[in-house]
């Protein structure tokens, strides 16, 4: 029994993210760090110094992806740990970041108490989890769990016309398949929540069980466009009321499915969308997310039982895609539980609304993430904020489970 | 007392309309003729070559208003008779041209018959009407009539950057401001209903008794984005659901007012209109017609009566802009009235939902117009259609008015 907990050195994990909110710094202090701009790279570098300089060796896989291993007692498959250095357009300084800081920082705390691991340690980084730069998001990771069609990727444009493919030749991190992340004993992400439980239920961690699964539906509306001055109410077929109709409906019979279920129409496009023409088509999504399948599946059926024809318009609601709900490993989570629990952390087991690379490498690796609260369940934007208290217990909880796993 | 009623040729009125479409034909029988583009200038010279080869002549003012005049037996102020030519990009071949053709072919039908009017008899045909290429509607008709201010609209600017001075320079229409449209005894529109009242009802003509006023508001609700995937459904400030909400609340309220008023919220705008993300803001309009003052002050009402915090979300409603309701001269409505009626024609007396140079002109010179129907109250698109036999009794009541005004 450990008469004192090994604790991480807040400060120094302060001050790194303080170094790496430089690469790319925005106006209002957040961070534009797109996968492979020059920001990214100047980050990489100074992430693959700061790994060199603790003795780790540094490779880098055929999508970029950076992997950053300290030996262990033996060359038994690692435990990994890391998330992603890019970020959206006007991102905040946390989100992927602070995950692959908060990995270097146990490193750097194992490494100064001359910790010797029993198997190696490698932090990875991620090429591309946002998507920002190149559709889709959690692009490398995909790639490595089989996910996606590398060849397909490698194509995908930038707006500026610029390939995958190409920003990876020309940043220097393309390296070779042989080095992607293969066996390991585990895959740990610490990650912000990018959402408000944690911080309105005054929480210290989320320890994460999985991701949930989702479905989206494009919901296409078809009337008949006319003058908005001459067409008479009782002969309009107005798509926009329809539309007006189905949403309620829809919202009045979600909202009774689960307390859990979010479900979101946040696209709307309205044709010809003019204020003196009546509108002849209204398209929405409709995107809903839950961990349970039966939940999905009732939401999916309560869609498909729209009326084909609403207020003279027709309606046809098309499902555009869907993801399983991803499971964690249960021992990681009960080891998690375990370390938060000795540690004296408030915490709850949870599920991610959100997609991350953990969820594609818990495919072929047993995964877990730890969440650390987000300031008004805000990410995405430059007033993304987590506080140094908070972050600190996060990655003292990331630490806590590397050792009881190494020893 | 007539033996015979005088009546137009309407096959010459049918081979006119066929010639005036082939100014800016398009692929599917309808015409894109943009005020002073290179097909309205065709139109027009051959429109002026057409009056001047009838005896008439043609001068144009400082808006590019066309006036082509019939002398009469003494100088007194004119009957004037007119619409436009030009249409929206694939428009049809009836908007506007049908009662610029139809008062050509009464001034045809009465040199025919020898028959010298006791004044003179003028056609006009109005510059950008639609405002489809200069942004406002009826804008020379506005100019003449003092509703807008000649400096802004030459600075009016097109799609390419070209502005309305410009345009109206190298047409070779620009001409005096002394030739403006001044006093006249009359002004008499034909025009296509561009609505589906008439056709539904079985009518021949309308006789329009004025133009409806109306009010147009911005609506914007404004709420907070966040995560789609995770944030809790009672966490959410979300304003499409207090738009869903708030269209709800107005459908009801203003459906309750009066059957002839109409409403429609034509354009909608959801920022940042992204599946994955919670809207922060909605913007749509609400535009409202009706020829009573006071159903209007009743919309304003209701609108005024929204509440100010909708779901946690703050609504302002911000007038854009309104317009009075416009009669016509109740004389001219009884003179076509018995016209029509002596022609034995079915028609209802209406007002029109749409704006029309007449409505301005309304504003000095004693005017009226004539509705024909529209099929399924269709236009400015390719499928806007009027039967011969429609036009040809439209613009028989057109004559019979002219004739019973300058016998």
């Amino acid at each position: 029994m450990e008469l004192q907990k090994l604790l991480i050195n807040g400060f120094r994990l302060k001050e790194e993210l303080e170094n790496f909110a430089s690469f790319g710094r925005t106006e209002n202090k957040g961070v534009t760090r797109l996968s492979l701009s020059k920001p990214d790279i100047l980050a990489r570098n100074y992430f693959c110094s700061c790994c060199e300089s603790l003795g780790m060796s540094v490779r880098f896989d055929d999508m970029g992806n950076i992997y950053a291993t300290l030996k262990g007692a033996s060359d038994a498959p690692p435990i990994v740990m890391g998330s992603h250095l890019d970020s959206v357009k006007k991102g905040g300084r946390f989100d992927g970041t602070l995950g692959v800081l908060a990995a270097l920082e146990v490193v750097r705390t194992l490494v100064d108490h001359q910790i010797k691991p029993r198997v190696p340690i490698t932090i990875v980084n991620f090429t591309n989890e946002e998507g920002a730069r190149f559709d889709p998001a959690m692009m490398s990771s995909g790639v490595i769990a089989g996910k996606f069609n590398k060849r397909e990727i490698l194509q995908k444009k930038d707006k500026e016309g610029i390939t995958f493919e190409q920003a990876l030749q020309s940043s220097g991190y393309e390296g070779s398949i042989e080095n992607r992340l293969k066996e390991a004993a585990a895959y740990l992400e610490l990650h912000i929540e990018q959402g408000p439980v944690l911080e309105s239920e005054s929480l210290d961690i989320g320890i994460v069980e999985g991701v949930v699964g989702m479905v989206c539906y494009g919901i296409e509306v078809i009337g008949e466009s006319n003058h908005a001055g001459t067409t008479p109410m009782r002969m309009r077929k107005d798509p926009l009321f329809a539309t007006n109709d189905l949403i309620t409906e829809l919202r009045e019979k979600l909202g009774k499915l689960d307390d859990q279920l979010v479900y979101t129409m946040g696209e709307m496009n309205v044709t010809p969308n003019i204020h003196t023409v009546i509108p002849n088509k209204v398209v929405f999504s409709l995107e809903a997310r839950h961990k349970d399948e039966e939940v999905i599946r009732k939401v999916e059926e309560i869609i498909a039982e729209l009326p084909a024809i609403v207020g003279d318009c027709s309606v046809k609601a098309e499902k555009r895609w869907s993801r399983d709900t991803v499971w964690f490993d249960k021992k990681l989570c009960d080891h998690m539980e375990n370390s938060t629990q000795s540690l004296g952390y408030s915490y709850k087991k949870m599920f991610s609304g959100a997609g991350h690379d953990a969820q594609f490498i818990a495919s072929f690796i047993p995964s877990v993430m730890i969440f650390a609260p987000s300031k008004n369940g805000q990410s995405h934007c430059e007033a993304e904020f987590t506080s140094y208290e908070e972050y600190t217990k996060a990655a003292n909880v990331l630490l806590d489970t590397v050792v009881s796993l190494i020893k």
